[in-house]
């Protein structure tokens, strides 16, 4: 009775260990619409084999199965069209994977094999059995990128904190500083490799290795410390998760955006594009390259050496952080003007990294516990930059520098200079990148259009 | 605060005998996306003879039930344009059923029509069985104020469900619908005697018990969505449990605050105070006394009645709540203006509360699950509202609605009388009260200060 199509010779039917038996619930594209089946893997692959069961395919364990029920595996054949079919099945094959879980244990009577037959069938049955016997304990090395000081490493070490203390000690998050087991921002490899299993870092540490990762961090014009969340939650974590593919490595969902960094402290108040020509400014990554297109001279240096560097008039302006961190740099004593405008470094989002295999090895309990920590402190990061900016703005105030909001013809000009150049690159990079890209520039327009019609102005 | 729409008379819920228990797989139009649930048959018909669950709607037996596991009913109420989306139902439908049926071992054999069978309520406790051997273990009842299809019941049975999934059933939180136990908004109370361990609801439905309830919900002029969590965070739950002193309930940090309120959709377009003037608008709490004050004809009438009374002319204009619960209900219809401003309802803060003795006697990693599982989805639901929201406004403008946001002049009129109102009953309220409206005001400015000097305004 099967009418399956859009072939496909690629397709594969067995869990991550090559074991083709259990029971599934499938589904696939027949006639146009998604059908689904359960049956057992083995008789798919049959099917598969003699060609008569072929096409854009998905599938989840079921309850009577040989995969342990965390290994959800979808398996698609090519086809973007298929796309938005594809989120709907999303949620069909996460219904499937929560009903399986919630009735695993009983699940098991192979009946159906023949009662004589224990075999490969029962032993396979009992990894599948109860995700969380007292017994087994783990011990992650987590190696965030950052100085013991920085609240970036305090609230990853949160994160491994929350992991243990919710485990009851089953799961141990050990805490490291950046450079403390490998060189700081060089964690993916280890992870990778397998030397620790997981950081807490920015995105942009990466671009080495992939042109992607620079569009999840501070990408001038970009995603703002509200919308930042948002996107990665529903399209982001899993770009990022698609940018890792052939890595050990992946993203949990649930980000700490870094609220804007200050757009500059300046000895010279900017109210005017022409007033970056010739600025001799101290700026980093993309948005040096805009400013230096705004016709800014751009040098970097350590964030050690900008008060010297002010005090002795090698330079004009500089940025570094946010509100809480400059105010801690001392930098209200060099400049008068603190310049704000998120468009430069509208948010620098931080993501928690594990090793996939290891991660995915875990009890479904544990994962649990990883993902709600994830999301629960990196939201208190959030929350604690935003009051500890507040803090310091005031402070700022107080010691009598001049706070000002970038004026807009100025903020539009770096703005239009920025989508020139993200147009320019995603021209040369490659279609992940354009879909990023792309990704974040639909939604950002449509947030901040819902964030000005709410966004209270009286006059 | 209901989200389900499209009404229809001929929906009926309950299976081909007629029976009514029994838990269902429920899944319903809300919002525009589909929605699933699990609750009792029961409990939704009585929503649906309420007119308080209405909306395009199927469902299947879950794991267990009473319903012969084969008769899944569908049930759909008219609408062409749902179809497409109905064929995504039924394989979801299907799926839950034989899951269902795969793995409801005790359910499955025809045991329950006959064998005088042992009370099918005792089968589900044992099949709950905790899967954690270890230590003690603990229920809580959790009731919500809210129906099953909104949001707010939603993501309230998520946040039990991940205390359960973490604590690996040890610490297991059992969800209802408001109304279910006790009568919905009547939580607290039930918390305190005992009755109930938990809920999460808006503590504005306590204002009878406290008059500082008031100014934790949607306060005109108050605190935005981006605002609300910080200040919760740093100020506003350390508030929560001062005024619940002498109650044996602890309200848990992480709080939704749920975006704006559409200020108003009307039939005439609001410029100038002025226009506000005679208005016949539905409007309710302190932002209908904010209203009346600026000369506004303020009735009140529930939800399902403003269809038909913006039709016949009863009324010129409404609130309700924000954009995708309000493009569900149609609204788009019968208002041409869409208004936004965050002033009368800037946000509806939700919160999960706990007897605080049993809260306190839990071992420290069970506590340290509530406390993540709060703060994280809580978040989830921020991040989803705002999400579904940006989906929402984009259809009521295709739809060719007029959206734009109120003048400045007259949000600063809206601003300056509740201010005013504010202002009296301080003065009549208790030193708490002045307390918390103070710290709300101050951290309000220096949020929206800091907002405002980040946010770019590109002109």
């Amino acid at each position: 009775m099967l009418t399956l199509v859009k072939c496909s010779d690629t397709m594969m039917l067995a869990d991550g260990r090559g074991r083709t038996n259990g029971s599934v619930a499938a589904a696939c594209v027949a006639g146009g619409a998604w059908r689904h089946m359960v049956g057992r893997i083995g008789s798919f692959a049959r099917l598969i084999r003699s060609e008569s069961l072929r096409g854009e395919f998905a599938y989840g364990a079921a309850g009577r199965t040989s995969i342990p029920s965390k290994s959800w595996l979808l398996l698609v054949m090519g086809r973007e069209q298929m796309k938005r079919k594809l989120v709907w099945l999303l949620v069909l094959v996460s219904i499937v994977g929560l009903l399986a879980m919630s009735c695993a244990p009983e699940a098991a009577p192979p009946a159906e094999e023949g009662e004589g037959a224990p075999a490969p069938q029962e032993e396979e049955e009992e990894e599948e059995a109860p995700s969380q016997p007292a017994g087994e304990t783990y011990t992650f090395k987590i190696q965030t990128s950052f100085d013991a000081a920085n609240p970036a490493h305090i609230f990853g070490a949160k994160i491994c904190d929350a992991v243990t203390a919710m485990s009851g000690g089953r799961l141990e998050f050990k805490a490291f500083t950046g450079g403390a087991i490998v060189p700081a921002t060089k964690e993916m490899d280890a992870i990778d490799v397998g030397t620790i299993e997981g950081t807490y870092t920015c995105t942009m540490y990466n671009m080495d290795k992939w042109p992607e990762a620079g569009l999840f961090s501070a990408r001038p014009g970009g995603l703002t410390a509200e919308a930042a969340p948002v996107w990665f939650q529903f399209y982001g974590t899993d770009f990022l998760n698609k940018m890792l593919e052939g890595y050990d490595v992946v993203a949990i969902p649930g980000i700490c955006p870094q609220p804007p960094e200050i757009f500059a402290h300046s000895k010279v108040k900017i109210e005017t594009v022409d007033d970056i020509k010739g600025l001799r400014m101290r700026t980093s990554g993309d948005g040096g390259e805009v400013m230096t297109r705004l016709g800014a001279s751009v040098v970097f240096m350590p964030g050690g050496e900008l008060y010297e560097a002010m005090q002795r008039g090698v330079i004009d302006a500089f940025e570094y952080a946010s509100p809480s961190v400059d105010w801690a740099m001392s930098f209200q004593e060099i400049a008068k003007y603190v310049i704000f405008s998120a468009t430069r470094a509208p948010s620098d989002p931080l993501v928690f990294y594990l090793n996939k295999s290891k991660y995915e090895a875990l009890p479904d309990d544990l994962k649990a516990i990883v993902q709600h920590a994830v999301q629960s402190v990196t939201r208190e990061q959030q929350m604690w930059l935003e009051n500890d900016n507040i803090a310091a703005i005031k402070k700022f105030e107080d010691y009598g520098c001049e706070l000002y909001h970038l004026p807009p013809d100025v903020e539009r000009a770096i703005i239009d200079t920025a989508s020139e150049f993200y147009a320019e690159k995603a021209a040369q990079e490659s279609q992940l990148y354009k879909d990023i890209l792309e990704s974040q520039l639909s939604f950002s327009a449509a947030y901040n259009r819902q964030s000005a019609l709410n966004t209270p102005n009286p006059s």
